[in-house]
């Protein structure tokens, strides 16, 4: 079972909106394990629709079209579809007085191309349009089945829900996706780590992508039920984990925040922060966790050096020999938060966001990352890619896996 | 002139992501005069791949391709087109150095599998991407322009608008957007205040959207010429202005952090903020700003009692006989704020962002914020709807505006 997706409408093509009604009837589809192959954007332009539904009826079995169903005479699909079938077009008597009794309830009058919208292809049942209207159509022809809808999401995807999905053909089979997020290992060596995992495994598939500032592994499974497809993901998510180990800190909307927040909750640590270059990004991603208060004392962000030495205490004369951009300042900057709060731990970051500040011993994109407890400090230096935005971006997730990988060692 | 775009991933066809680089790349085209008939999706899939391929080169006049460009076996975008022009594929030398010296840099190993994105089809030019490793191509065959650019949207978007954009053919007719960013005002209050405006004005058009946690007014305008879309541009811009007045607060692609940032560098004012509910937000909005440290100094993520107590010197039976989100808690967080900083303003935001801790007398959404200088305090209480992250998001900005429209009166 092959669909295909056909969004017509000209404020696609001029990218004054994005397409929502694909994405959402493609994660629809694919939950049904219903493949799509294709997604095709046109405009309300008649040849080129027609080309469109054309061959999307030549080459998939499902053809789900949004848009243009309207009153206007820009609004030509059920037309045109009518056309390439040689179907002729039929007045809806239930639909043109379901239309009318909506226009006498609102108090207006009903204008003639209204009409429009109650003409149906010969044998294409109505879909009900409870918002709108503009009803959908379900035409059964040959072997295809032809959907369409109309383009308001609010009108399409209630639509799509209750009266398209529940009675479209029954594969056998359920898709469902994980998503593994990675840290600490580049794009390429990790494919290499697993290159024999993502070519020999057929179910789930394996699927590398790069994310703004993240990496994550997509992992898809088919199969008869839901039950089993969670088997198989779990299995193949073991099969990684080993290969990768601590490099995977989170699935699907997890986030690397979300998870520190969770050890140290159970470990019942708290934490404060000092950042320079993060600027408040470090602490803004920890509070963003429902009751971070629990676990979240303090952050200082330290922009200016007077801040750095008055608020944290650190000598004067450390800045001045080293530099604000140091391993000796990062260390410094965690200790003095530590102190300052009592808390368990303090996590500092400082470094040169750009795109301004940098020079050729310090770069920008340096960045050094310090963690504190009672006992010991550690450091770690950072070279990030990007702009300033990415840059603080990285900066503060490297500094929460930092935290991570210490509190799994705790534990572990 | 007519452009097709095609993007590729599997994650779109299964509906895991929206199509932003379609509407990106449309917009752009657009703005240029250049219409786009055609967006299609496919997946990585080598067949499918090729027939959309070969038919956007048949039909359009310049082609744009997203995705496909890594080093995994998946990214075939190069190797398909090669095939179908029949073009041997080279090693460009250059961007071979390039990623080598990236690597370096970074400290990381350049696997094999990376060398495959050095790879060009003869002929084609190098588009050089500065924040990744896969670089775009460039490439003129017969009378036709092909385009392949990576799928990131930070790494494709601004190769798009600094490398390819300029250098395509200009045309008759020019389309121009601009977006006005609204705050202190309803929805529906400001569709009032503009409704005739909206109904009557065909060039440029007006539109109101709501946004996640802004409001916006897109005009459309259309002219044979930039220039005379920016004068259509600039009188409804005016006439919007007259109605909403400083409820208009920026354009297009600036933030409110940006433009209170840039009336602090004018003015050459400092600020120091205090944040509870906002966990860093604050700091982390004005800190995006490159050059931030002129007028940031610095920032306190004062998220326990004991930090309030401890950092700012606020009187315990203060937050004792107020509660910490109180008016009076607010304004002696700006207040210690600006004079541990010896900046020329405090600003400061304590509230219930939830989803727990909220009450009948202070429910979740409750927001104080406090702006504190030399000479006085204002503090003004906010409700606001939505989640967590919505409250804060709202919060920090609500400060922002406050900061905002102090600087106006100082300098009006």
């Amino acid at each position: 079972m092959i669909a295909e997706i056909i969004t017509t409408g000209t404020e696609l093509l001029l990218g004054q909106i994005v397409n929502t009604n694909a994405r959402f009837l493609s994660e629809k589809l694919a939950e049904k394990g219903i493949d799509v192959y294709w997604q095709t954007v046109v405009g309300d332009n008649p040849a080129r629709l027609e080309e469109a539904l054309s061959r999307a009826i030549s080459r998939s079995d499902i053809i789900i079209g949004t848009g243009g169903l309207g009153p206007t005479s820009d609004d030509l699909t059920k037309e045109i579809l009518a056309k390439i079938l040689a179907l002729p077009l039929v007045i809806n008597s239930t639909w043109q007085k379901n239309m009318e009794e909506m226009f006498r309830q609102r108090g207006l009058e009903m204008t003639a191309n209204n009409l429009k919208q109650a003409l149906l292809p010969q044998g294409a049942r109505l879909l009900y349009n409870d918002f709108g209207t503009a009803p959908g159509i379900w035409l059964e022809h040959q072997d295809k089945i032809i959907i369409l809808l109309p383009g308001p999401p609010r009108e399409m995807e209630p639509m799509f829900t209750e009266k398209v999905l529940p009675f479209l053909p029954a594969t056998g089979s359920v898709l469902l996706s994980r998503i593994l997020k990675v840290t600490g290992i580049g794009e390429a060596a990790m494919e290499e780590k697993i290159a024999d995992l993502i070519s020999s495994q057929i179910n789930p598939t394996i699927a590398p992508l790069a994310r703004a500032n993240e990496l994550h592994l997509r992992l898809t499974a088919k199969a008869e039920t839901k039950e089993r497809c969670l088997e198989l993901l779990a299995k193949t998510e073991k099969d990684l984990v080993e290969r990768l180990g601590s490099c995977i800190y989170a699935r699907d909307n997890e986030t690397m925040a979300g998870v520190v927040a969770k050890m140290l909750l159970v470990q019942k640590k708290t934490l404060a922060c000092a950042e320079s270059c993060t600027g408040g990004l470090l602490s803004h991603k920890l509070t963003q966790i429902p009751g971070s208060s629990a676990y979240f004392l303090q952050g200082l962000v330290t922009y200016s050096n007077e801040a750095k030495i008055s608020l944290l205490g650190i000598p004067a004369e450390i800045i001045e020999r080293y530099g604000p951009v140091s391993e000796e300042v990062a260390v410094k900057m965690a200790c003095g938060a530590r102190k300052l709060a009592k808390s368990d731990f303090g996590l500092a970051v400082t470094g040169i966001a750009g795109p301004s500040g940098g020079s050729k011993e310090k770069p920008v994109g340096l960045v050094y990352i310090a963690l504190s407890d009672k006992k010991a400090f550690t450091v770690k230096k950072f070279i990030f890619p990007g702009k300033r935005e990415n840059i603080k971006e990285r900066a503060a997730t490297s500094a929460l896996n930092i935290l991570r990988l210490h509190l799994m060692q705790k534990n572990g």
